[in-house]
């Protein structure tokens, strides 16, 4: 019940990945080995570039959505070879903390973007923000994530790029959470680059990619060297990590509506089971266009940290906020970003393709156990 | 024959990590799942820490080498939470192209250290550069490789160490080629940091550290994020990749003596060979302290493309020079260093513990072959 912070490897992405583990070379040796090795990756390339809507040679490996982050959120930017400044970043309050830290921007070029009590990226904000901008210090950069890892929300995407563009900076989303859960098109979402995670979607960990909408204007690179990924990344090349990641993309991007309409039904069966038994369940989010696999709860007089343990108890395994730390459960972000009382917390259930019927029951028996053992308690407030 | 561009991965590294592979968890999360995949992770930690004679506490782990150079090689530093600036990195003229472009030092503040015609740093070089560094600047970092990944050569840390310290500086070993070849311990060498890489030492790919002398002076996080690894290097942990280097770190550091005879056995009887069939084959290093497993030779009259090119057509993959790029065969900076004329080049053959007496022969075979092609079809000048 914990899929935003980790999928499963699908079964497709694990034979692909084994069958890269056992293929030995260098794939930037030019022997028979390592040109093998080569095709492999370059195939995957092409899986997450269709997955994307972009093209294959748009597509920079990186060893993560965390790497992709700190690669492309930088005011040092490139015109084909000449160089290029950009002044500020602008990220919305609810961006994962990978992006909200705000990559090589300096701490005082970082501006945060308000989000609405809704949880979505506040327009009217922004536009007065990039209206402000000074232009003198370069062009601004606006990151805003296509769908929350907490509550699921889907961000207004299409009109954060038109005033982006009206400002003529860039637009970077993060689509980790987006990527299997939503078409993803770079061209339609009006996008600059695109960040998705391998592991997210069922792939192996260790992989990840900034998506470019074109080859000519790109990041200064972050981790130099050999000149691997046309220089854009150095570094041994993780291949069976990246065919892994391109066999994920190849699920990922097949059947998606008949899949996010399975999801939904289970995630909203779960949801009406817990309205039901605890009619005063507060989910974020319920009204706005979210992911179909994602609910984000808070239980009045239950502090979150104290529901995981007991979910966990009862062998459900759901998170308090994101995964984003080393056993640290912190105060949501996003909670306070939309204006609630973060003390109290929230939990998330996140689910995928192959949780079941049966596991969607438990899930809502135990939520039913720790909703009720609360009131007896007399934990509610 | 090319194990210094990519070892086989080892059986108990495969067997590591597809146990790990199957743990389902986010290493962050709090819930039963994380906690177990976490627990694997500092067991990892322990086995790398051990290869190098360190605490576990100081393994920062990162997705690789290049990522570990760029991490550690920056004018960033930190002593716990106050800012340190460096002044200049001196690195040496026969780096790795990952250490040699300076991570994240302007380019201007980067000095090339020269290496004598016998292939090791040039100390009485090393002692006026940094005689004439202005400390007002910052302190000085200088880099030097343990074992050269092209000659195989080994470089004199202790005295490099001895120089650096005189100097107040902080050394930086790249200790890729020398895991698991040489014994490691980064007191007896006088290294501040050591880099290391998983999948040269029969490790899966996606996997390396910066290992510190402690845990005080760190450099500012290259990656930043979620706070992973105490906030040193953010993104989610490659538990699979971690757990496998781990035990390839375990295999490393054991019969180290053995192994490297009988590897040495090897690689001497195929010089040997070699020298016999073609009496003008120039061995680079062969009189200096090597590494067991390297040879780093010119065939008069045959340019080391061309030389690649007919041991790969015969069914055997070496490099010339390293695979630090996309399929580029660029002229060898070692060479260059070393004073040698770069325009020919040289062949490498880099070996390993499970390459077999059967392969030796076919490989001298195949340099026979290829050694008395080059007279016949007059190659030779």
């Amino acid at each position: 019940m914990d899929w935003n912070a980790t999928a499963p490897l699908l079964p497709e992405a694990r034979e692909a990945f084994l069958s890269a583990l056992d293929a030995v070379g260098n794939p930037s040796s030019v022997h028979g080995e390592g040109r093998a090795v080569r095709g492999m990756i370059e195939s995957a390339r092409r899986d997450v570039a269709a997955l994307c809507g972009a093209q294959p040679s748009s597509v920079t490996f990186t060893s993560g959505a965390t790497e992709a982050a700190n690669m492309v959120l930088t005011p040092d930017f490139r015109m084909g070879r000449t160089p290029l400044k950009l002044g500020k970043l602008y990220v919305s309050a609810i961006e994962h903390p990978a992006v909200r830290v705000g990559g090589r921007f300096a701490r005082e070029d970082v501006c945060e973007v308000p989000v609405t009590s809704g949880g979505v990226v506040d327009c009217v904000a922004l536009e007065t923000l990039l209206s402000a901008h000074d232009r003198q210090q370069g062009l601004p950069m606006v990151a805003v994530m296509l769908a929350n890892n907490e509550t699921g929300i889907v961000q207004p995407i299409a009109e954060v790029s038109a005033i982006v563009r009206a400002h003529g900076g860039l637009l970077v989303v993060d689509a980790v959470q987006a990527a299997g859960r939503l078409p993803l098109s770079i061209e339609n979402l009006g996008a600059d680059f695109l960040i998705v995670s391998s592991h997210k979607i069922g792939g192996p960990k260790g992989a990840g990619a900034v998506v470019a909408r074109g080859e000519v204007m790109m990041p200064a690179p972050l981790i130099r060297g050999g000149g691997q990924e046309k220089g854009h990344r150095s570094g041994t090349e993780n291949a069976p990590a990246l065919v892994g990641f391109g066999a994920a993309a190849r699920v990922a991007a097949e059947n998606l509506e008949a899949r996010t309409t399975a999801i939904a039904a289970l995630r909203d069966r779960l949801e009406a089971e817990m309205l039901e038994s605890a009619p005063d369940v507060v989910i974020h989010g319920r009204d706005a266009p979210r992911i179909a696999n994602t609910s984000f709860f808070t239980l009045p007089g239950l502090k979150a940290e104290t529901g995981q343990i007991a979910f966990d108890l009862e062998g459900v395994a759901l998170s308090a906020g994101s995964a984003c730390s080393s056993g640290k459960v912190g105060q949501s972000h996003v909670l306070t970003a939309m204006g609630y009382d973060p003390r109290q917390g929230a939990l998330r259930l996140s689910i995928g393709a192959s949780t079941t019927q049966a596991e969607i029951e438990r899930c809502a028996a135990v939520f039913v156990k720790v909703a009720s053992r609360r009131r007896s308690t007399g934990q509610a407030a």
